[in-house]
């Protein structure tokens, strides 16, 4: 059963329940000396130790599981380059049906083996937003396979908030939660989890400055564009959609915008102190947080580490 | 009380108590990606998330913690520009005491930094043993501090001993366990805990083909030196000691050399797919391992993670 409005509670409970057995419990991880450099104790959710290296995975499973047995024989497909590509790639696999995911040319080699790694059909097109919207609506044509959008879809969302979910059960007492901000997926997913399950947690979302849509529309109520784009974190390049802005206007209580150099500085102390490796994107919530430490002084902060896929060959120090 | 002779499962048993509440204990990693690659169930026991980032901090504590408190009011020193240091430096904040550390004067900035930033006192010298061991006499003449050898002390191979019992504790059943191999505290800890807590486990190690000494040394039952020394695994550049000789020569079935393009192989893959920071000398038993892997086909391997203090501006790959 598809979810059709706001993930509520039971939506968001049942969804876990549901995927529990098919994911990872990612671990939570602490560190004295970034305590002593943040001045205040941070719990890092690790969604870079999940299935595929990324939060995603719950999101997609957890819309693939939404989908009646008829849907899902005639498969699952998406266009995308980056973790949702191989999370449904993964959904597929695991629920033993085909994924085709339609990928950009231009596509790093490496992606189009993870898809291809899980078992997933990849369909080229040009480097184009319309040629990927093409080549979905072929698959769908010819297939009949089911369209699983990265953020813009409540059983995403759903999936999503599973992270912080368990981040609060093992975890009380949160007094801050800072999660990345793309599309919204996440961000949305952590704000209702917190609402429903840790209400005296405030969500904060870390932005890149190169990519900062969520911070103008979260001000003005309404899907805007980034001024620019152009920013090492790869995985925050788009911009909200109307169902994850209405949950993140409600819910979330401030977008902090950071430079590229504060994001490789905060990833480059994770590597380092941490000893977790992490993508660009999961160190944007660190930048922010370091950024403005002052406000969180003394507190119990969440960070999720969204995901530990990017090029080992080039890390920016 | 120290340590006189080989220690005996009590006395690893103690140690453990001991510094239990002092050290972290670890978490055990697994990767389903690894395991298919290397046919065989493999479990990282991740002392890179150690204090310090490194399993020396348990021999280091476990050592000044057999001192009287007259010795140890006095101060504890080394010569070190590894994580020896570091875990001494450890110590004495810990223990509320002075750690004097007798340093190269090329020795990297960093481990410097490390040693001063836990409040210990770096005595720089001459870049040649003599210069070191001449600066360590210095400081026991000066001040009356204890000298703690980073592995030809029992007390320090009973408290390496404790990474691989809690490992143990945690993953019964383990066939094979893989250790790095350099002056051999780890190894010999390593090798007494299998006899002790898991006889059924064969004791592996994994050895720089540029720092070859303990291959040698284990079929002839001598101190020998390496052919030569020129390795990426700057942690095990160091021979054996009697002490811990005697302990590999019986408790240890093979050392298997491997080159540092296969060292850099298997540090990649556990970047890629543990999503974890090693050092380039906690690659070398996986590596081995994979060399190896016909051999282990279908068992359930143990794998000790070394360290991860390693400089990220210069990663091989």
């Amino acid at each position: 059963m598809k979810i059709t409005s706001v993930p509520s509670e039971t939506d968001i409970s049942q969804s876990h329940d549901r995927i529990r057995n098919l994911i990872h419990k990612t671990p939570v991880m602490h560190s004295t000396s970034l305590d002593e450099l943040a001045g205040c104790e941070i719990y890092f959710k690790c969604e870079n130790f999940q299935k595929i290296g990324a939060f995603k995975a719950r999101g997609g499973l957890n819309a693939a599981l939404s989908l009646s047995p008829e849907e899902l024989r005639k498969g699952l497909c998406t266009h995308s380059s980056g973790n949702h590509a191989q999370a449904i790639a993964l959904a597929a696999k695991l629920l033993k049906t085909k994924a085709y995911i339609v990928m950009p040319s231009n596509a790093p080699e490496i992606k189009k083996k993870g898809v291809l790694a899980l078992g997933g059909q990849v369909i080229e097109c040009e480097p184009t937003l319309e040629a990927r919207e093409k080549g979905v609506e072929e698959v769908i044509r010819q297939y009949g396979a089911t369209f699983i959008h990265p953020f813009d879809n409540y059983d995403v969302i759903a999936g999503q908030a599973t992270a912080s979910k368990e981040l609060f059960e093992e975890i009380p007492g949160i007094d801050s939660l800072f999660a990345p901000v793309g599309g919204g997926g996440l961000l949305s997913g952590t704000a209702l989890s917190a609402r429903y399950f840790s209400p005296g947690t405030a969500v904060i979302a870390g932005e890149p400055e190169g990519a900062a849509d969520a911070v103008l529309s979260h001000a003005s109520g309404k899907v805007e564009k980034a001024p620019y784009i152009k920013t090492i974190a790869d995985g925050l390049l788009t911009s909200l959609s109307e169902k994850t802005l209405s949950i993140i206007r409600d819910g979330v209580r401030e977008v902090i915008v950071v430079s590229d150099e504060e994001i490789i500085q905060a990833m480059k102390l994770v590597y380092e102190r941490l000893k977790v490796v992490i993508e660009p994107s999961a160190a944007v919530p660190l930048a922010a947080l370091l950024k403005q430490k002052e406000k969180f002084a003394g507190k119990r902060v969440g960070i999720i580490f969204s995901g530990g896929n990017t090029d080992l060959g080039k890390l920016p120090f």
